[in-house]
């Protein structure tokens, strides 16, 4: 497998543009030209063409030809034919409701078993993990079950901190990474910080960019990985 | 309908010590004694019985003779028996599920609408609503169904807040409320800040605490209701 994880889309740089030199070394090896699809099914408040039309713009010196799956005629084969499929972010559960109505998440997960690259943000990287149980997002609509592509072993939390709005009386991010440890104490949970990314090659995963980050499991301490190899499998 | 929902259940008064004139209000036509069953099912790192036996303590002024639920040999005949239902906050994923699975929410919807008080916090607020779509609880358990027991016409989102994490690039509140109102255009929203509650007397509603509100709906400009009476039946 050929992954580019990533937590978030956007940094004061502009859009993606923190990430350009790892999406540059995930598709190292296509030729000019080589196609891919955008799924923009996360995006709720914003139309699907625009999205498409802004992650277009903000790859266009990686010069692939980028079309969204929302307007592919035929949306299984345009994904047998991508040699990257890119997952944006916005809300988890509509880019998951989205892919299992219309038949598409098994599609999606043999093709990057196949050797299609995949680049996902926020919604994105957690639709690769076993299920959507640790996304922050808000359940605005039931995507009919919480599996997902389960090209992962492990779940990831994008957007990871610990910080809190001052007088809130609601869960502390760790407080709701505790809760599902609990119910699920065998599965890890790597919170992925802002700025940082998973790369994972064959089944090797590494931390990229500057920050730490902590994988939670159960009742256990949080383990913080440095940036660099990851001791768990993909 | 007779209820009282409540954002959040601590503040710097202790556990439940900020809604104690509303609650007496609540209760007030009740004898002393009155058999009140405690629904702990949102709790999920904490145990059952320490959560019972902390809200019995918290409300021991009122005379209730509390119950868990989860203790009651018979929970459909504790229901039924019931002046009082108590939900606490906590996971509403993982209290949704176990009440599903349980077959309790009919029970309990059909008890409040006979008359039985209905007292709730954050995840016990949120189960009152048609659905928990606008809930901030992270998604650690598969509730089977969004629903829920649909005793308002409307949504609520407790602990409500706009205020960010610095640094944070995932979605605010306000942008998390806008999705669910464009997949949901006719369904209003009521934002319940910390320290805020609802009373519903019939189909009454009036916003009680010292906090405005605001009230989405669709595109729309959010309206901000003042404390009393509101403009939108139960």
């Amino acid at each position: 497998m050929n992954l580019l994880l990533l937590s978030n889309s956007s940094s004061d740089a502009g859009y993606l543009v923190h990430a350009m030199p790892d999406i540059q070394e995930l598709i190292e090896s296509l030729p000019q030209g080589a196609p891919a699809v955008f799924v923009p099914y996360a995006g709720v408040t914003r139309n699907w063409d625009d999205y498409t039309a802004l992650v277009a713009s903000a790859l266009a010196d990686t010069g692939l030809d980028i079309q969204g799956l929302h307007s592919a005629q035929d949306p299984v084969a345009a994904l047998e034919g991508a040699a990257v499929i890119i997952v944006g972010g916005g809300n988890t559960f509509n880019l998951l409701g989205h892919l299992r109505r219309q038949g598409l998440l098994d599609v999606v997960a043999r093709r990057v078993r196949q050797g299609a690259a995949y680049l996902g943000w926020s919604a994105g990287s957690n639709l690769t993990c076993p299920s959507i149980c640790t996304t922050n997002d808000m359940p605005i609509t039931d995507p009919e079950g919480f599996d997902a592509l389960g090209l992962l072993s492990f779940q990831i939390n994008p957007h990871y901190t610990n910080a809190h709005p001052p007088g809130h009386r609601g869960e502390t991010r760790a407080q709701r990474l505790a809760e599902f440890c609990t119910l699920n104490p065998a599965m890890p949970v790597l919170g992925l910080p802002e700025g940082a990314a998973l790369r994972v090659r064959g089944d090797q995963v590494a931390l990229v960019g500057p920050h730490d980050a902590p994988l939670f499991l159960g009742r256990e301490e949080p383990r913080v990985f440095r940036p660099g190899p990851l001791e768990i499998p993909a």
